[in-house]
């Protein structure tokens, strides 16, 4: 599954197999409030991974466990790599992939910023605009937040209900305390310096309505939809 | 009004009114199916940014009318440029306003891909984290889909019913017929080397509906909420 | 005459016709004396590239309103880009005007300025080792200063009787006043930090002198020449 | 121990401990014979900095498990990133630990490549020349081949008997089966495009001469010797 | 005289001399016709560099025998290096000698072509703008130029009677034969994949008029006139 | 013998030459202890090449005579330029070479730090990756220190016995005095801002055991290895 426990003689076989998919987990290191660790959104994609790689008999690649981080790049904890790193460290290892023979490639976020999105989405457009490869790029937030509005307030974000509950479900043990309801308040279409001004405790949303159980429901629903739209690109043409 | 008219003995002058805001306008050049022209992206921002210049006595810089495009980057007529090319030149702009004494600048883009809006954000970022400067990035249509839903579907989208209307309503001369009605089938989450091949027509939305009226409408409400947000910002300590 | 006036459709039919030429004019926000207009290098090339699209049946890209400049980078009004910019965004144009089947282009620049025109040439070479197309890059100053010994001093330079007359015939309502003679003092070959303390007004010759009807001679003179040698461009073998 | 595990409020608290140091361990996926996994690089620095962690009270930051890799970059399993990137994403990380106030940072290679280890070592300069901060950057196999010539022969390399070992020793599951013995005639000095040509399994030294206990002694050493390292370096002046 | 023969601690005491000037002679490898030899852009600014060193007490560094050419790139024996790279070379060196304490620096280039000119100067401009020193960048061509229209005709050029004068003079034995007359014929402002086409023999002007004597006349009017600009330069405030 | 002294006629013919192997040397301006002067490391490789020219009838390109310092790089006379840039000018000569129709280049640098000969490396590996041409890089002390231990002791370094040797026996006139023994103390894999606070004097070993005569042997010793591995070159197959 995971594909540098592969020996070289191994992974020469395994790329053979007709429709083989890799996914290239990216995390971040990024503050999520007092309650749940800086490695939220790494644990969150490689949780996924793994459960989609069962799945579909696919291989994991090395995650990246950092990635770009605007609004909260001034907290502690946060460790933010700049867009263009983002962009030509997944550009090299989706290159690489290519050119070992794997032809559909899954790169799935954890963090969903719009400048890291785009970095990713940027690196993949390099790859796949001179390399014959079926590529995906998507947070696994793309999907989550659809369940918004359910179960869970139309509004929750970074920190909230979902995402602490999702990290119930995956790795209790991270989980330091409740936390604290928090809401961002940085003025509209603004890009600031400092934006941790407009928003206390790096949380959105309300942590004390989380609950392990509906992080469950929560993956469940992100595996079962990804997995199937990893299908519908396999049998997709081009 | 626009910034470039005025001589340099003018500008100097003018440029320590308090409160003076800067508006750039970023459009492309951009394939938008064969009832609007492919300027559709730059003259939307230019009207709205006449019209916030005459209510805020604001300045307008010269427009960047070219932009990054990624659907519709294969269609007859797109003029795309690179991501790290558009946030250079409006990382440029942004650092000669502030050496001129510019305090307060909107970038407001016609045209809203999300690779583009990261690039703005971007060189907004490269600018406000080592100059004082209050920055505004946003695309006019992240306040125009606030209407979708009401007036118009809640799936219309890229020179659809709204943009159509907008078009009709700034300059009736380039709408060239009626269109015809288009929807995206790109796959989720695929970047694609032909994305045309899932798009026909480069519509997504019902060009049919539109009318000089409606886009009245949605321009009105543009600038009026794009007014109130400066405001704020003028008003905001940082 | 537009190219973005047109629609995608109306644009893909154009560029078949034969011997199409697309003039993408350069232009400069710079500060141009107490007397004319920041976009003085803007208007200039854009009035040249209308009359020559009207005599050859060409059409014109949207122009770029910046520019590189040097002498003048600490003036006031001046918005300088970075030459690599520059170079990437003009890259970038060319590009894709070749890859929508244009096959010959002319670059005409307002500004003149020597590491601005490297530029444009590198950003020429840049496209015409990589692919089959026709390219020109001039600045109309090229061919406007054949004319100094003749009716205006040979020495006549930056806002002085030449440029104060051409936009005296272009855009008459942009001319402030009657300016000052001035003169650049520059040491010769330096390269400096505050070139503005050697050159007073950022004027170069004597604006007094300048007139409408002299403005609209040069410019006749350039529409004239600058025809003949893309002529001879679509002429020539390759 | 693992620094992101923490949650911001804990990271906060623990930066503030005098003499805290920082390890970021690097691996590749790498090619390493018929006999050990690709991940033979990240393992072996992983291991060691978590005993490292537990001995100096330590904290490690997210691995990064790729790498540049030269002479083993056309083997299957290799997934090489450019030096350039490499260099990149370990100078973002090490400023964002010294921008949250980390003053010593142990970068700790498995991969001992000269082009991967002088981009890691650029990193660290590009960092040390601006920021108040201890750096030290090494590969484990700079130290576990000054046990070369004692117990194994002294041309023992890359997948031979003591890398084979230490895997034995760190992850045995991951042993596939003996190996094969090799050598490297790639000719002096060369730089090639096909080295594999001259290098059969991508193995240097034997790895049947591999023990466990060979390996737990090799990295007894180095953690012995690196925490001494460490520990002269938290005593220098600066 | 020559900067890299001294030793660390003669370079330490001789950059405390008051008022002393470094100069940095870049050269290029490029055809320059049958008869004169490729380093010929080279050897002239090192030869006024000596003559201007013995005059001034000034140091040289070490000379850059690589350059940008354009309309000879596709010439036997040119070796053309980007314009970037120059830039960056020279970015580097200045930056190093401004360390080191040198305050007055004249970059003297063989080559005169436009863009190679203005890498020259951006890479000056690089440095001027951050660093307190005193910089002149030019081409001898720029001072022996002004001799056309006397001796020599008004068009002579590359390889013509002015250099081919020059060479027999600097270093005869390696003036090959007498040459042929040539002119460029590339269009005017084209920028060419293959301007050689258009430019037989890379010989601009009539080299067999040139003279050892006429050479030895314009060495001395370079070395005249430029040691009068360095004077004035190190005279100046700023 | 060198490469620009002929004409490009000349060169035209002479590229043609079966085996016709191009040498590369590289140098550097670096502090060398108060003895031997900064050119140190830029004569040594250029004799060799002479030397390895006249054996083998190769061709000499202009040598560069900067490189990458690190450990020297705050000495007084030490003008080091950026690993990019070294890379940048290498890949840009080695790439014209190729298009001269050269297909065996030897990279052979005096200078011998990590990080600049990993810039030659990467340099020489833009180029094979896409051009057919055999490549070789090496500092001469890659052979030189084959002779450590034997005459000399065998931690001989920078600016030691050998080193001084050899510019005895190649430059006597250079040579300043005696010098003074010297020992590196950095500590062990730090990368520090100042690492001349570690090392006195510049100088890593005991130059007062030199001579002129241990100087010739160790040059020659170095043509016979090195002429012995280009004539392998020239054998091989790819």
């Amino acid at each position: 599954m995971y594909l540098d426990e592969l020996s070289m003689s191994e992974f020469r076989k395994k790329v053979k197999r007709k429709n083989l998919v890799a996914i290239l987990p990216i995390g971040a290191v990024e503050a999520h409030g007092p309650h749940i660790p800086l490695c939220t959104d790494s644990i969150q994609p490689e949780y996924i991974a793994e459960k989609i790689a069962k799945k579909l008999n696919a291989i994991i690649a090395p995650p990246i466990r950092y990635g770009n981080c605007q609004s909260t790049k001034n907290y502690p904890g946060t460790i933010s790599i700049q867009p263009d790193t983002l962009r030509a460290v997944v550009r090299d290892i989706l290159t690489e992939l290519v050119r070992n023979g794997v032809k559909n490639i899954v790169v799935l976020s954890g963090h969903a910023g719009s400048v890291h999105m785009a970095a990713l989405r940027q690196a993949a457009r390099d790859v796949v605009d001179v390399h014959d490869v079926k590529l995906m790029v998507l947070s696994d937030y793309d999907i989550a937040y659809e369940l918004r509005g359910r179960e869970v307030p139309g509004d929750d974000g970074h920190a909230g209900t979902i995402e602490t509950s999702r990290v119930m479900a995956i790795k209790p043990s991270l989980v330091k305390n409740r936390g604290r309801k928090g809401a961002v308040h940085i003025p509209k279409f603004r890009v600031l310096r400092n934006p941790e001004k407009y928003w206390e405790n790096a949380t959105d949303g309300d942590p004390r309505k989380a609950s392990a159980s509906l992080g469950r429901r929560v993956n469940d629903y992100i595996v079962l939809k990804l997995a199937a739209y990893i299908r519908e690109m396999l049998a997709q043409p081009g």
